[in-house]
């Protein structure tokens, strides 16, 4: 089935029925700083929150949204400012910025979903936002160059844009899925500073929608990990419209096992897009574990893997360094006889055997340089307890990361007019 | 009763009967790698270990030692070669440190300790080694210079040697507790890559001491990170012999309570010397988490804080980022409000509020370059939901770190004899 579902170039314009547009506002100091999305039919929409005990503003409203069962016309979202831990003032600067769309598009407030991405601790200048909002809603517009301002106007230290599409055909219907994310710096497991939108035609109910991304989040952009962190403000959306015109999915069947690649396929790119942007990155790593005794563990192995300091770092200094793999794995939590352990690393068309049957092979410096000079590099772990199996994706741990992300919240983020606004004094 | 335990300059050889060497047998290239350390008489003794799904042979070999309940009289210890993945061969030279230690004095192997720090997944050069031991065993002292030899010869990327001693009285008696840790690089909670050997003079029931011993580590050292990792090799021994001639403590009353007062104090200077000299760091960062539910939840929250990779990055570059220590308190999983949070900065004599009950006070900069310039900035938080604290240690993570750790195998630990040893080919 694989094969008739296709990756393609495209964006949150891509599926039939949605627009958007992205524009700079005034609260970073030259790049896009809001995006809107637009969906000329009602969406049933599903979305994944941030675990973070502290929520963002947005987070909250959308969240509420959710429960209440409300259907969705479209998205806003600010960059710069996070608009997290920022009291009830925050949470009405969301429902401004809900309001304003609404207002400009004909819609309902409680049909405008809010996203925020920035620093923490910090007011919006609402009104910089709201007339911001106002100016950027004319420019909506189903074109590619559009997906890629919204797409533009959501990142904040990404060094590129993330914006992908897939298609398949259910019943003769052309079936798209567009989505634009952002990601880098903070990025971890539990979708830490990480916002993906996806918008897609395909006729589906929202408690079937719902559980086809709630099965993909875990095994894709949960599964990345640029540091240790898990921000207050993560969110992905899938929105549907049903403007593809195929026969409403009710069941579990073919067609949504469609959904299910398609999402997977989508994600997956946009998940390793994300890691391999990590802040002051050189290299995307990617941890495969198989053999292992339950899916749980699989994937909780890949993960301690990808968020090691140590094994991050070793990469940057090109050292195949599998005796801190092991110790990740090992400190995991997870139980497994060492004896059992094949590990190998590779990158292209290069192949590093390091432990067979738990024995170390001993490679010779030329082969090891060459698998650890690729930009993609893969660390193949299999256990023999089982036959579970997940991947994880990161990026090594550069001198770049330290400084792009120890300045920030000085260098990165907010023009100088936004940073002027509130905030002396007391927030609340 | 805090008044009568003094914390005094000392090391391993601090109480009565304890002896101890340190040289350089060749496993590292200039500084010393091997440490022995002997009491005259048998001691009760007590011990944690890693709690690594993988654990290196000297861990196992403690372990069966400590289960077995067998009296101790002396530990060997290498640095440089972990002796950790290593197989059954790794086993058996660990088995042959302990047998050739116990020759040089007279002793069962069985009453002989052993650990290992450096490169996981290499082979011990076991000639070496046991020929070091013999070279090593007639230089046995009770000076503090010996003291000293022990304590550099355990160390591996220590950019300096952690020993010291408290003293108190029991009955009239004068008790010494003297000890030597290393740390440094690959450091976390659960112990990791962080050798602690603690020496008594005191009398004491095996149980009590390591009743005692278990209630400290939790509160000292499995509270400091460097990264995030935890090691295959780590461990904290309590040797105590006894000579100090103080009656038998056989209950927790008030003598007890001395034992646990001088351990903490002990421990918590040594942890605090571990976090302050994180590979590369330019700062020791406290966190104190106080007003939480359970200390469990205090012990979490510090923890979370003290090891985020985004909050050790603020402080390297001078940024008193509140957002990010918020963010990673929310991420620990523990439940808290917001809104109920106090959140201040401290170093010296300056001190800096970020939150007051939630409410952000934007401090002016000045302020903000004071605090953050010191060596030792503490983290205060309270959470206002109950009574219990809790305190972590750790580091910011700095460029150096990065180089430091990224040639840790390569230039730090091994001699080119000790490299060109076995390991070609296969181990186990």
């Amino acid at each position: 089935m694989a094969g008739q579902i296709e990756l393609i170039q495209g964006g949150i314009t891509s599926a039939n029925g949605f627009q958007s547009a992205g524009m700079h506002i005034g609260l970073r100091r030259k790049r896009k700083d809001l995006a809107i999305v637009f969906s000329e039919k009602p969406c049933d929409w599903a979305a994944t929150f941030t675990t973070n005990t502290v929520k963002a503003a947005p987070v909250l409203w959308n969240k509420d949204l959710l429960e209440a069962g409300a259907k969705t016309r479209a998205i806003v979202v600010n960059s710069a400012i996070a608009n997290s831990c920022t009291g009830l003032a925050g949470q009405q600067h969301t429902k401004e910025m809900a309001e304003t769309t609404a207002a400009c598009l004909g819609l309902q407030p409680s049909e405008v979903l809010v996203a925020s991405t920035g620093v923490i601790g910090v007011h919006l200048p609402i009104k910089m936002v709201t007339t911001g909002i106002k100016a950027t809603a004319p420019f909506l517009s189903s074109t590619f160059e559009s997906a890629g301002n919204a797409a533009e106007a959501i990142t904040t230290t990404d060094s590129f844009v993330k914006q992908a599409a897939v298609q398949f055909k259910i019943d003769g219907k052309l079936i798209t899925l567009g989505a634009m994310a952002k990601g880098s710096g903070m990025v971890h497991p539990n979708m830490a500073t990480m916002l993906s939108f996806i918008a897609t035609d395909l006729n589906i109910e929202q408690t079937l929608l719902q559980k086809a991304l709630s099965q993909s989040v875990p095994k894709t952009y949960n599964m990345i990990s640029v540091d240790g962190d898990s921000s207050t403000n993560d969110m992905v959306l899938l929105l549907a419209n049903g403007l593809a015109g195929n026969k409403r999915i009710c069941d579990e069947g073919e067609e949504f096992q469609y959904l299910v690649e398609g999402l997977d396929l989508l994600n997956t790119h946009l998940a390793k897009a994300i890691a391999s942007d990590g802040e002051g990155a050189s290299k995307l790593i990617e941890v495969s574990v198989s053999g292992a005794k339950s899916v749980e563990d699989a994937r909780k192995l890949a993960r301690h893997v990808i968020s090691s300091n140590l094994v991050k770092i070793s990469f940057f200094a090109n050292d195949a360094n599998w005796g801190r793999i092991v110790a990740a794995m090992g400190a995991s939590g997870v139980e497994f006889d060492f004896d059992k352990i094949e590990l190998s690393m590779s990158s292209g068309h290069s192949h590093l055997p390091l432990l067979v049957d738990g024995m170390a092979y001993w490679t010779d410096e030329k082969n090891e340089r060459a698998v650890l000079a690729g930009t993609e590099v893969k660390i193949l772990v299999h256990l023999g307890e089982g036959d579970s199996t997940a991947t994880a994706w990161g990026c090594d741990l550069t001198h770049d990361y330290i400084d792009k992300s120890g300045k920030y919240r000085r260098v990165h983020s907010m023009s100088r007019a936004a940073a002027a606004e509130p905030v002396k004094g007391v927030v609340a």
